[in-house]
């Protein structure tokens, strides 16, 4: 079993870096503090013995090697970027965990044919620059590096030349080792109620669900709140507002298998008056069924359409993210499954309601996901909380699962 | 007749000054440009021998002395700030148009008894800093100057800071002058449809509708777009989606005798796969009858706590800005009406539907606008537009009142 506080501590020591305002983490990929989370990330590794390899997307592999060297590696990690307002887990307790089992392995002095190696995956929360999980798509083959390096966060700067900035371009091809993979297990937090709900430990996530993230600009024309007459507006925050609620209801006619929502609002010029004559939003609607996520896209367009053709305001839509709904290797999802079982671990199937580097590394190599629960299923907020028993049970199982993976 | 050309060439060599990204101006109050203009305004009238005075909100009187050193003197003027997609005329051609008729009044040799000032107010946009016409109105002792050195923008600046910063408090008390007024007279563009719908070359302003800003601010919670349930969610963005579709209702509900939007929205923490747990955005509800005004604030304050309630939402309101429905003074009309009359211009009596530094200061001393068409009613963006013959006529029709005024 792992050390519990010693992980405890270290996920403790990386909350220091980033603060947010209000107990959790603001450590947004690519600035300042995601470059000092990442070398105190390295130190730990060095320290325990693992040799850094870094891709040209800023992905950090840390390697413990195997007795055998034909024998492909096994694979943990996820994530040590936060939301602006984010938790002190959701990612980084997978990095840390997989940190974790290395560590259980040095104390109990464990060897393995395939070597073991933790990574931290760039950008996965994708708010300050869109898609999400942006480098383990680049890993994996969905984007290309051009394209992920041109992306631009919401003062123009680039995903190429913030990574350049914070030191963190590796010299390793990206994807380079895509192909040789063993095996890849990521442990997360739930950031659902679900877990938490029905008293179990574990979730063994057999599924991810698809999700689609569409960008609606409005165009109107900005005007004088006060003078100009209610018939001759052409207001697009009403028309923003007026597709929030189309979203809200399209969604809940697919509930309980689908979600949807608009998280990111800005309207321009911003003043209190001027008619807004532009709103720019971004829709994420989500479904584990990919005809549910085509059916919200297509009612979104042709609604937005519609509620902009009857305002006389134009209205564009342009797809800044999106996966499809994910089945993870069934050889994998047993392994996490009999290590809950062999640890006496209450657990349950799940599909995961957030995307994770996993769901893009399946698509190279057989991979599947351990969860575990956070209080209130709250999650995307400082307040995100989760117990040392929890984050233990998480990563026994995490261990139990690659040892198991890794010796034969 | 004033010089249109003079006029004209003014006005285009301050909206050189701040320019926009679209052929307008941001020049917004308290800004380096906004100094800039103001010192580009002070060579101008020190040229045509206007003495200057500065107030301690850093308003500023050039003025013109007349022959009876105890007349009270007749005062124009209004507002070179902008909004940040502005238009060069929206304020502009107040303060131009008075100093035009102080270059032609020396030009023609005019004498009058009472002096004329030529004004310039501070921050009659309210974009940066809530509400509007923040300086005029603590000089009509509407507000008082500690409130508003303290108001921030939205970086956390406060006025009185960035008035000091850009070097324009003066020593002068602020509302020092208010009881020693003959008249107040104000050039703007009219900033709606009707002056040009209807083929008029002046507006004879007989009132200004009234106006209340109410800051809106609704408490949900942040949570991930993808694994919370929707039952579970505590959207302050649909919230607030739901408030707006209800004042652009209460709006319409005493159409034409009203108006309502809101200009100006933000969400937090505005990431894209957070749902908003904070969304805070300003009403703009503006009406001539200010029984109007109070009905749509309580079925605003009613119908969205409702909304909110039934979302299990938190909501509180702030009113961040208003006035009542002005009378201008009916001699200060008079001369207005007959002055246009006088110079052959077709005219016609009008509401103001904006807010004016005018609104304010006919608290203190006798005061009367002058409105000059814009193009398709446009204004508070950058396509705002003019004609140089309605400009003239403008500036003409204030050269006859402030002359009329001012001589006897
Ligand atoms: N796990 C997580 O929050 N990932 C961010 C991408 C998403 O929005 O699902
Ligand atoms: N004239 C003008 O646009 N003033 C700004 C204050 C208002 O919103 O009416």
């Amino acid at each position: 079993r792992i050390n519990a506080d010693r992980l405890w501590d270290s996920l403790m020591e990386m909350a220091k870096i980033g603060p947010g305002v209000a107990g959790g983490n603001n450590r947004q990929t690519l600035t300042d503090e995601d470059s000092e989370g990442r070398k105190l990330f390295q130190k730990w590794c060095e320290e325990a013995g693992l040799t850094m390899a870094v891709d040209t997307m800023g992905n950090m592999f840390m390697t413990r090697p195997g007795t055998d060297p034909d024998a492909l590696p096994v694979y943990v990690g996820s994530h040590l970027d936060t939301q602006p307002t984010g938790g002190k887990y959701d990612g980084v307790l997978g990095v840390l965990g997989g940190l974790e089992i290395i560590r259980t392995m040095n104390d109990l002095g464990i060897r393995t044919r395939h070597s073991v190696v933790v990574t931290n995956w760039t950008n996965e929360e994708g708010t300050r620059f869109a898609p999400a999980m942006l480098a383990s798509g680049v890993f994996a083959g969905v984007h290309t590096q051009d394209w992920a390096y041109e992306k631009e966060d919401a003062e123009g700067k680039t995903f190429g030349d913030e990574l350049k900035r914070i030191g963190w371009v590796g010299d390793e091809e990206v994807g380079a080792r895509k192909d040789k993979m063993h095996a890849m297990f990521e442990l997360h937090i739930e950031q659902g109620p679900i877990l938490e709900a029905e008293g179990k430990e574990i979730g063994v996530v057999t599924h991810g669900q698809g999700l689609s993230w569409t960008q609606v600009t409005v165009t109107g024309k900005d005007s004088h709140t006060g003078s100009t007459p209610m018939p001759m507006r052409k207001n697009a925050g009403l028309a923003m507002a007026r597709i929030l609620e189309l979203v809200d209801e399209i969604a809940w006619s697919h509930a309980p298998h689908a979600v949807g929502a608009a998280g990111h609002i800005d309207v321009y010029p911003n003043s209190r008056n001027v008619i807004p004559g532009k709103s720019v939003f971004t829709i994420d609607f989500r479904s584990p069924d990919i005809t549910v996520i085509k059916d919200m896209e297509d009612r979104l367009k042709i609604g937005a359409q519609k509620i902009c053709d009857d305002m006389g305001l134009e209205v564009e839509f342009e797809k800044v993210g999106g996966f499809d709904p994910v089945e993870f290797d069934k050889t994998c999802v047993a392994a996490v499954r009999s290590a809950a079982e062999r640890l006496g671990y209450s657990h349950r199937d799940l599909i995961s309601g957030a995307g994770h580097d996993a769901c893009w590394v399946n698509k190279v190599a057989p991979t599947a996901m351990i969860m575990c629960p956070c209080v209130d299923g709250l999650s995307h907020n400082e307040a995100e909380e989760i117990s040392r028993d929890w984050a233990k049970a998480g990563a026994d199982v995490l261990f139990h699962a690659v040892v198991e993976t890794a010796v034969i």
